[in-house]
């Protein structure tokens, strides 16, 4: 693979400005939900990418369909960019106004419109995080599983396809989308899908909008499957003598078909980071952090199983968090591994990776991978997905040191190298968005790349939506 | 909704001559391959839909991918239409030769490419039957659920975004397809998805494929996702004392989320044609067929839950199938229902419904449907996916009595009409093809079909991808 470095990748800033009609316009219809303030732009400029960019010129505080609609047709007819804009917590650079334009902020779309408890589905408005939609929807007996690491919005996650640690048994967000309202290129309002749960009425832009980082259009609504909360629920951490163990043990569970509802990986470092931000005390080696979902009875059948496997592979005994409130800790503290990540080497940011790969060659990805990072010499903490072949090593870098950034992203060529010679894909749940395109073009072709770039071109003929993401500009 | 008839959508016919320079073309390179005899050609120019059309110009039976490249640049070079051809099982008019051109006949691109087992993984080419598919893959412990009645070709069930009896558990072709080999409008062979389980690698290419009816491109190769061979199976019928009973029971046996494997409806009409066809002695009333797949432990608490259901809703006795041969003969009958419905009515062509709606709606869906099915005085048979919401009404129409067809088109539109409003969808497993063109719209809206069709002209600007299906030519 000949991709250049991602650091190479960063387009070139060619700023739209947002013509003082259009500004007006906006200052008009939206009055102080309209804001040019400095302090505003810059919450609204940047994410946990590594990147600092310029912000956008202009945010605004979207309460409805119509006010998004209103917004993209004037960008439409001024040709000025737009970036939806959730929880702030993409990885990637998604939110970043490499083009200037405008913020769309949804975060105040934050209603749950229409619990369908008897059917098991729910619409929601974008803004939604995911916390507050489980928090909301508790009383009816359903939940929501799919759990990014931090409190994403809805919406983001579904411009990202973002999945989480329930994945392995429930899908990410590409399997449990049914419909969308999408405001287009255009400010048309359209509706993708509908509640049933399958169909084949042409062609299926639910899943073509679900991982399309907001450069086809902005997703107003949502509505997703919901899933009865499981009779029984067992959590348990078991640790193991190396990460090959953790592993090993891991492909076994999968490939026997264990309905295993999480399966994640935290290597010493990040349980360490873990321990010290969420005052744990695990044991500081490598951990498989499992939980199982079912009846009584079926909870019982997997977890005799996997303790089965775990002792195979070496395995110590399995500590369990009986409560709710010590399952709740538990995960709490694995989706906290991000921000205790941080606090290892203060003032840094990370650069994060996100490979994903068949499950039976996730041992060859991940151990020379590691063997590679501990070469480096840069801080590190792997956590991962495992059980879906996906895992993320962050590197703590200092971002006024260039080097540090140079072999972090020199690390991640190598590992989306050896993730796309094995089958597998350079980003498993966090998009391309300014970091990854030189990889999309190595893992997906360059035709069908194209086929992608005239689809957007196609639909996005000004080039407004999100410019300058997932493609350069 | 005011949609006219689906009789009265079908595009005129404006055949596009294959040149005498592209015929020489083709038979230059496919010699006997290539075929203009007229009983070839017509087999390729009907399927199982009611339609009579003429049949394409010519015929080529491909044995590679790149022999599909070659057709398609031939075809885009003299801008004449190609029609993907698998089995010939489609419902819904794909394979017609609205427009002539050549039919691309991909039954000999019929190997398993690679079983990656330890992946639960598998590619084949697109002429695979997913019958043939199971024997080929027995031996490895795993098997492919997705199963529609005809024993179609994996590259028709992606076309059509195909499901099954097994979907209530395994999901459609949406969700079991990892990634494809396509060639494109201009005969460029791209490949979309990888073998990892997920990935937010931009565009979802391949679920925008799935379900695209041979309309943007010809799929060469298939990656599928595979499942181990269940330690358990059971399988049952049970009669209810009225097909309200039976979709009652179906109801509430997905609302409180038994992970029943398959939950299918025949209703009496359907019983009675499967007895005589498959020489069976099912009780000739409304009955569930039910298959439990897990741990035997698993499988003995979904039984009980159900026969508690089941029970409660006046269901009389389970009868069991109780070895894989006996199973085996009740699917298979199960699959033969439409063919057995056709020797009901000797002569007879159906029209066959398709919708699906939300589990709660589906009582109100089908007990209407019924009433309206028995008040018609046509001859019809009912089974259903019920456990999806989705259910098929075939009215046994002869094809010389145009006001037969007239009465199975207007309640075929009744049975839509109501399935949207009741947050259904026109199609649940078959397609839009000839047949749904109008109801697409009514269902996805002007906007949506506008946004599909610009992405139509964008990826196939010359229009010869089976033109005329989906969208009006």
């Amino acid at each position: 693979m000949n991709a250049p470095l991602a650091t190479e990748l960063l387009p070139r800033i060619e700023p739209r400005p947002v013509p003082a009609a259009m500004l007006e316009a906006l200052k008009a219809r939206f009055g102080e939900r309209c804001s040019t303030a400095l302090a505003v732009r810059e919450q609204h400029g940047r994410d946990e990418s590594p990147y600092d960019v310029p912000p956008p010129e202009v945010v605004v505080f979207c309460e409805s369909t119509e006010d998004v609609a209103a917004i993209v047709k004037l960008a439409d007819q001024h040709a000025v960019p737009v970036i939806p804009y959730g929880a702030g917590s993409s990885l990637e650079g998604h939110l970043l106004a490499v083009q200037g334009g405008v913020s769309i902020d949804l975060s105040r779309m934050n209603r749950v419109i229409a619990l369908q408890s008897e059917d098991l589905t729910v619409t929601v408005q974008p803004g939604v995080t995911r916390t507050q939609l489980n928090n909301e929807i508790r009383h009816s007996g359903l939940f929501f599983p799919i759990d990014p690491g931090a409190d994403a919005s809805i919406g983001g996650m579904c411009a990202t396809r973002a999945s989480g640690t329930n994945a392995v048994r429930y899908g990410t967000m590409r399997e449990n989308v049914l419909g969308l309202e999408v405001v287009t290129a255009s400010g048309e309002v359209i509706r993708t899908g509908t509640r049933a749960k399958k169909s084949s009425a042409g062609y299926d832009l639910t899943r073509l909008m679900v991982g399309s980082e907001g450069t086809l259009g902005v997703i107003t609504e949502v509505t997703l499957k919901l899933y009865p909360q499981p009779e029984a629920v067992s959590a348990a951490v078991c640790s193991f003598p190396s990460i090959a163990a953790a592993v090993q043990a891991t492909i076994q569970i999968i490939q026997i078909g264990v309905p295993i509802a999480r399966c994640e990986l935290l290597d010493a470092n990040a349980v360490r980071a873990v321990n010290r931000h969420d005052k744990l005390s695990l044991r500081e080696g490598a951990m498989l952090l499992m939980e199982f979902h079912g009846t009584p009875a079926g909870v019982k059948e997997q977890i005799e199983t996997v303790q089965q496997i775990a002792d195979d592979n070496g395995g110590l005994a399995f500590e369990w968090a009986e409560t709710p409130e010590e399952r709740t800790r538990l995960w709490t503290a694995r989706h906290h591994a991000y921000f205790a990540g941080l606090q290892v080497k203060p003032g840094c940011r990370t650069v994060t990776t996100d490979t994903c790969v068949p499950i039976s060659r996730l041992a060859d990805c991940l151990l020379d991978t590691v063997a590679e990072a501990d070469g480096s010499g840069l801080p590190y903490y792997i956590v991962g997905h495992v059980g879906d072949g996906n895992f993320h090593v962050a590197y703590l870098i200092d971002p006024n040191v260039p080097q540090e950034r140079e072999t972090a992203e020199r690390l991640n060529l190598q590992l989306v190298t050896r993730a796309l010679g094995l089958d597998g894909t350079c980003t498993g749940e966090h998009g391309i968005g300014l970091h990854k395109m030189a990889f999309l073009v190595t893992e997906a072709g360059a035709g069908a790349v194209a086929a992608m770039r005239t689809i957007k071109h196609a639909l996005d003929p000004k080039n407004i939506m999100n410019p300058g993401k997932i493609f350069a500009a």
